[in-house]
């Protein structure tokens, strides 16, 4: 027989096999496979992929396809015993999509196909079952009409809505035969009413008519979306299955059950599931009773349970993976309806994948090709129990992973003195700022109502391993008041909620959770991703704590180590502002000092006079904001010492790239708003007129260093040309211990990173201030300092002249989150205001503060690996964003060449198996391309 | 002889030519060419550029040179009648640099050299005057000691110093002869102590190392830096000329004068200069002694006034330009010094060029490249009487040219009652916000304390054509207590000030300004650019009256109608305040309503009674604001309608590009510090309760739409995205405007423009809003409408995507303010707090708003044009940034085949002849390379 358009399978045989994805979809080559197998399938036929791209063209299939499905038909017939629309003893058939690639719930099926009035009275007879007979003809009218004749659901749940209220029941189980009986009626009446033409009696007629409808949902709204979503094309078609239907709940001897061929929670080797006798499918998940597990049919059913651990033992081997199964006993026959890759959870999939390279059952490398990167997460953080109950009021971005319970807090001062008492707080804020470290620290978790993946809050909680849901903008907060809003429902200060960082949720009240499991095989595990992986990862740490947290999760060294956060501590801050405040007015009058100066040497006369009285004012009010000025850096040198210390002590022998000062001054400042609110105040109650005073002169400074976008503004490299004394007291700082510690015999690899380089003359001049305080400390201790000086690309105009720039940098840091910003023109504070809906209107496929650009930030990243090697071939590249974490983008980082990805400690374990899998699926591709 | 290091000239031969400035520099190739014209220049010999390097790679001249210079000094001591050193008539010569290119300033020259202990005695009887003699010694010490032996200046200067105060005099001529002599003996004296060497007697050894010192001086810092600035290759050397010194002081038959071949200041065709008898060049600028007008010379001199004339004539026509002359007569003996190209004022230069192209003298071609773009910004705006005395108190950005005078004011709505009363007045803020607009229509001109060349102010400003200083730092506002500090000095509210805004100067009192004045000629001038140049010139403009204006000046379009700013009018701000603040609360209600719909299509049982409960809840809280924001979008569209009908009607028969709203939303509200400030008041003065709430609530929403980095923020297309029925009504507005013109036969050529666009997907979206509006409107009017609809190309990723973009799009516009912001990371209206900076060190080397990054930002406008072009051959692409008015950044647009620039209205000008020199420059290098 040919096929060209219909493939059978039953019975052991098969026209198909397992290879033919592209003609007969995933699961209609699957069924062909299981069916060669001999595992016992119920039979059935597919219509190819082809037939539906031929129905989407001429909106009709072709003759031949009709033939070639008659055969088929019969044949199944045969098979089955029973024939479509047999009065006595129908066969009943399922009609479902099934793509090439698994598109789930994008398109239709139909269930219980060939009945109709006269074969429901077989199917009563033969099941002995009017009611589940009735109740099969209903549904199978009802999703009939809705998806073949495209009638409105509401329109049959209108009618059940009714009957049920006409009979005072709450539960569809509750109807009686009688009621069913009547709703068939009813159903049909509504057909005949809502599309104009009977409900089809011809089983032909019918099956026709649902296989075109399974073909045109492959043009429905939601399966074009996904296919544009996941990037599946447009033209593969859909194949249609169609398949002898079996019942469970036939008697005693008939039952269904779902199982596994191996623990999911836990990955122990056992056979694991549940089943019910004379029951359907749904039964077992819909709770009404409760089902056996599966160890107990083998007492009720040895012959089946055998067969059944025979074959799914043969599943696993066959695809040589944790099977999801589900299977049906029908008058003691057991067929095989589904079979899958298991999901899992982390620790299982950690464990399964240890446990069958031991077994031989699968190698090393697909053992880490099987376990997804992002559920390692899981395993590092604490999680809300799966099987609590939850009160969900309101989703955010889920911008730190793990779970936390605790009190409302609305402020960091609240947080800290709760943390003191012993007490567990939820820190809430609109936005959390540099000001908040502590109170973030203090906090169980952080809830903020703007910002998005790359917010402060996120930043910092995910550097800290703390849980936090970021952007949740349905949440109305009230700080001063002392609640929040979500809708209709108020929080009060000390009321408890629960976060769910890996989720984004915020629930009412405490929910249990689970604590991290490590184990021995995840030892194991990660260090087979190491052994494979070329690509190094470091983390992104400040202090010490989260270094030795990274080292313990096996970063290679610190990719990145902001030195603003070191500027908070409480012994720092007070010179940390008198540095600020004292330095742009000196800086400002010193150059009305040179320019006085200048205009002197020119002049004569009377004119010199006047100039030489200005200059001797302009000395005289330079001096005292100098002073402060130099005596607040001078302060600051022994105090970052240490701190540079700490963390070059904390990764000896590894690499610690130290960033200089990034954020604009203000930051460092009161906030405006409240500053310009204390100062209102005070002058309409006419107080204390020095200390209004003073506030106003603060008040003005804070105003002259505010910025409309901070973001663009007065930062990074900016600030180090601006103010040279600072980079060179950090330079110092880092250089000063570094040379300490290796005269201790502590091998420290500092790397000097200039923040915000947009073009090659700022890397310059930055870089001639290291060089020279380091060939000063060099002489000063005699000691030959081992440092490198590069630069973070992360302004586009970098990474467009990144040859530039190579040309005098050592090594290049990706800073993809300021990157992302400027190239979309996103602020990572702001986006929350849009997100979503881009992400819902499929204008962004994915946040792309979590998961990189690849094609538009992406080229800006490749090109300047390009440049810069050509420029520097030996130019080491890595990437200290946030990306640095994702698997997406670390196998994008992989195939652009980089030398390391750093990221929060908590994602060093995701970022090295991404790396050992990126570098995996490469020699895979480079295999096949020879 | 052979010249291969050293080429004579002098008494109307000369070894080298005009041409040979790769071998003799600029200023030796034009000594050569003025003395084979046969021109009376002082005699000498020029030492060629390769020899510098020579001398740069070895550290001394090679013997060949020495034996050259002989030579060649041998030649000029025939000629001149003189020779170097000789004790009664010396010959004394002038050692000065000269590169291929001019580098004004940046190397070392030494005048009378040739003096020395015996010589000066010489000089003196000559002379007959000792104290010249001994004047010009000690000048040569000072000189000889700075650059060739490298003694710090202030060695001399402390000394000159000390002798007048010890004679008790001020000016150095009052000095005696005898204090000349003893000025001799201790700089003598100085120079051995220091340089531990005697001051070198032998006139040979003195050239020598004066040429040498010449040499060096090639790489010294600053000249190397102005090489970078300039990108001057740093392999091209300097040559050294030696030139005999001639003396107009030497009695009544001597004298020295300057002059121009026409007027510099109107252009005139009339000989215009100054002269002194028995004086020295530095005499005649010093203004000790009055000097004559050149016409008298003709009755003191009559000779040297004949051959003057000639020679000056001669030089014009040789240099085919108006040539600015230095002259000296030495006993009857006319010399020139210096002949070069004059400076002039743009009304000058361009009535010098139209009359040159009537005389013959030129061609419209040579005389389209003569006149400098950027001066006929002089011709259109007011201007500083040049003569005026001026107390300049400070000085910021030159945001937008012309000068003002007025009374202080530092709110919008004092300016608009001063306005009202007939008074002038200058707008002093931080920094304008489109809330000012009037309030800048009705000032004299603007002047604020940030802001770059693109902030608020600057753009709007230049909009208007109204004077404006930005950025200008030292002026430290008080706007609440009526006045402004500059360092000590304070101006009350009500003191006039007058601002250059050409530039950046700020100017106690009122300065007298002068009116523009257009001249036929100017018309003519700007005809021959018109018909050279193929790229269009667009016009910036929002108004009417603006488009208006652009039309008058030449502008054949609008390139950017932005429609924020008719937001702003009186009668649309309370619509325009109920959209934002009813928008983003009826969007957020609609999608919970949405979302319940979806939870109860899935619910049952007793969560369905809930769930129902809750959408009846949100169904009604959506009613009212989403009624509220309906209404205000519907009232708006009558108005948009006639603003465009308006705009459209002004520029019949030329295109019109609308960008649909742009700014974010918070921008059209309230300042949310002075809510703040308000409610705090309030609260603090229990007053009352419902105020309080409302204000209260109204400051909630501000807080909720305000951003960290507006720029980055919820704008552009992204609010049409979450608010569809804006630009909905936009695109109506503009459409059925559109509709009704044409019926009126009034031909107008709408372009939709969607701002920041950074996907594909985006412009997609709203492109699909317009297309549905259009068929509506077609529909509905019958009128077949001509738009199109395109896209700024501001975010660097829509310039890496410009393929994807310009496959929909039917147009691009180059937004290069936004581009230049996010390629370089930096915000325009913050950049002031660092941009002189980056100017002084040479960081950059102008600024980037004003003058198009072509480096960075120019990779990214190249790339798209090609990219865009790649995908849609016909796209037309334009510039639509502040850079479309900027002469370099007009040329780059050409040489990227850019179809249009779009300006300032008062640039249009400026932008027609910049494009006609691109094009004309083009056609050379083409003619050139063919």
């Amino acid at each position: 027989m040919s096929h060209t358009y219909v493939y059978s399978f039953g019975a052991g045989e098969a026209d198909g096999s397992g290879d033919m994805k592209d003609v007969l979809g995933g699961k209609g080559a699957a069924l062909a496979e299981m069916t060669l197998a001999g595992i016992p399938v119920p039979p059935g036929f597919t219509v190819t992929t082809q037939v539906c791209n031929l129905y989407s063209a001429e909106g009709s299939v072709p003759p031949a396809v009709r033939e070639e499905q008659s055969a088929a038909l019969a044949a199944l017939e045969d098979v089955s015993g029973r024939k479509l629309g047999d009065p006595d003893d129908p066969l009943l058939v399922s009609v479902r999509s099934g793509a090439k690639f698994s598109m789930p719930g994008m398109m239709d099926t139909i269930l219980n196909l060939g009945l109709n009035d006269r074969s429901v009275e077989g199917l009563a007879v033969k099941t002995e079952n009017r009611r589940f007979a009735l109740d099969s003809y209903r549904r199978f009218l009802q999703m009939f009409g809705n998806v073949v004749l495209q009638i409105d659901k509401d329109v049959f749940e209108h009618e059940l809505t009714a009957i049920k209220k006409e009979r005072g029941v709450v539960l569809d189980t509750e109807l009686t035969t009688q009621d069913l009986a009547q709703l068939v009626e009813t159903f049909k009446a509504r057909i005949k009413e809502t599309s104009g033409e009977e409900f089809p009696q011809d089983p032909l007629v019918q099956l026709d008519m649902a296989r075109d409808a399974v073909f045109r949902s492959w043009n429905n709204e939601r399966a074009a979306f996904y296919r544009r979503q996941n990037e599946i094309p447009d033209d593969l078609g859909t194949a249609v299955n169609v398949q002898a239907m079996v019942f469970g709940n036939k008697g005693p001897t008939s039952g269904t059950g779902v199982g596994f061929t191996r623990n999911p929670s836990t990955g122990d080797h056992e056979f694991y599931g549940e089943y019910l006798l004379n029951a359907q499918g749904e039964d077992v998940v819909a709770g009404i009773r409760t089902p056996h597990p599966l160890a107990d049919l083998e007492r009720e059913m040895p012959e089946v349970y055998k067969q059944l651990r025979e074959i799914t033992g043969r599943l696993e081997t066959h695809y040589r993976d944790v099977q999801d199964f589900e299977f049906t006993v029908e008058d003691g026959r057991l067929f095989m309806l589904q079979t899958r890759a298991g999901k899992r959870t982390a620790q299982a999939a950690i464990r399964i994948a240890v446990d069958m390279v031991s077994e031989e059952l699968i190698t090393k490398e697909e053992a880490l090709l099987r376990v997804d990167p992002e559920q390692l997460d899981q395993l590092l953080h604490p999680r809300i129990d799966p099987s609590a109950e939850v009160d969900n009021i309101a989703t955010g971005l889920a911008a730190s992973p793990g779970a936390a319970v605790g009190k409302i807090v609305f402020d960091s001062h609240a947080a800290v003195e709760a943390a003191e008492n012993g007490e567990k707080v939820i820190l809430v804020r609109m936005e959390t700022n540099p000001d908040d470290i502590r109170g973030m620290d203090a906090s169980a978790g952080i809830l903020t109502a703007t910002g998005g993946m790359t917010s402060h809050a996120a930043v910092v909680a995910r550097g800290m391993g703390k849980c936090c849901v970021a952007g949740c903008s349905s949440v109305e907060i009230h700080e001063k008041d002392g609640f929040f809003k979500v809708g209709d429902r108020r929080f009060e200060r000390g009321d408890v909620i629960t976060l769910n960082g890996s989720t984004g949720e915020v629930h009412a009240g405490a929910v249990p959770t689970l604590e991290p499991e490590m184990s021995g095989e995840f030892e194991e595990f990660m260090s087979w991703a190491d052994s494979i992986r070329g690509m190094r990862v470091r983390a992104n740490a400040d202090v010490p704590k989260d270094a030795e947290q990274a080292r313990a999760f096996g970063a290679q060294g610190i990719g990145l180590c902001r030195t603003e956060h070191m500027f908070f501590a409480e012994d720092r801050i007070p010179w940390v502002r008198q540095m600020i405040l004292n330095g742009p007015t000196a800086k400002s009058l010193a150059k009305r000092v040179a320019a006085l100066e200048a205009d002197l040497a020119d002049a004569g006369g009377a004119r010199k006079g006047m100039l030489e009285a200005a200059l001797k004012d302009a000395r005289a009010a330079l001096a005292e904001p100098q002073r402060l000025f130099d005596e607040a850096v001078a302060a600051m040198l022994p105090l970052q010492r240490e701190d540079f210390r700490g963390i070059l002590a904390a990764m000896e022998g590894l690499p610690v790239t130290i960033r200089t000062l990034d954020p604009p001054l203000h930051e460092f400042l009161p906030n405006k708003e409240e500053l310009a609110i204390e100062v209102a105040l005070l002058e309409a109650k006419g107080g204390n007129a020095s200390e209004l005073e003073s506030k106003k002169q603060l008040l003005r400074t804070v105003e002259e260093l505010s910025e409309f976008n901070p973001m663009l503004g007065h930062r990074g490299c900016r600030l180090g040309i601006s103010f040279p004394e600072i980079t060179q007291m950090q330079a110092r700082a880092i250089l000063e211990a570094t040379a300490a510690l290796l005269k201790e015999n502590v091998r420290v690899f500092p790397e000097i990173m200039i923040p915000l380089v947009g073009d090659v003359r700022e890397f310059r001049h930055q870089r001639a201030l290291v060089d020279q305080v380091a060939q000063d400390v060099a002489q000063s201790t005699g000691v030959d300092l081992p440092y490198l000086v590069g630069t973070m690309i992360e302004v586009p105009r970098a990474a467009l002249t990144a040859d530039e720039i190579a040309s005098e940098a050592q090594f290049f840091s990706f800073g993809t989150n300021d990157l992302t910003q400027m190239t979309y023109g996103f602020s990572r504070d702001d986006i929350g205001k849009f997100l979503f809906e881009y992400l819902d209107l499929g204008i962004l496929d994915r946040d792309p503060f979590v998961s990189l650009d690849q094609g538009g930030v992406g080229q800006l990243v490749s090109g300047a690996v390009a440049k810069g090697r050509g420029a520097r071939p030996d130019i080491k590249i890595g990437i200290c964003g946030e990306h640095g974490g994702d698997p997406r983008s670390v196998d994008f980082c992989f195939r652009n060449g980089l030398n390391y990805v750093s990221c929060s400690p908590y994602r060093v374990p995701i970022a090295r198996l991404a790396a050992a899998q990126a570098t995996l699926r490469h020699q895979k591709e480079d295999a096949e391309r020879a």
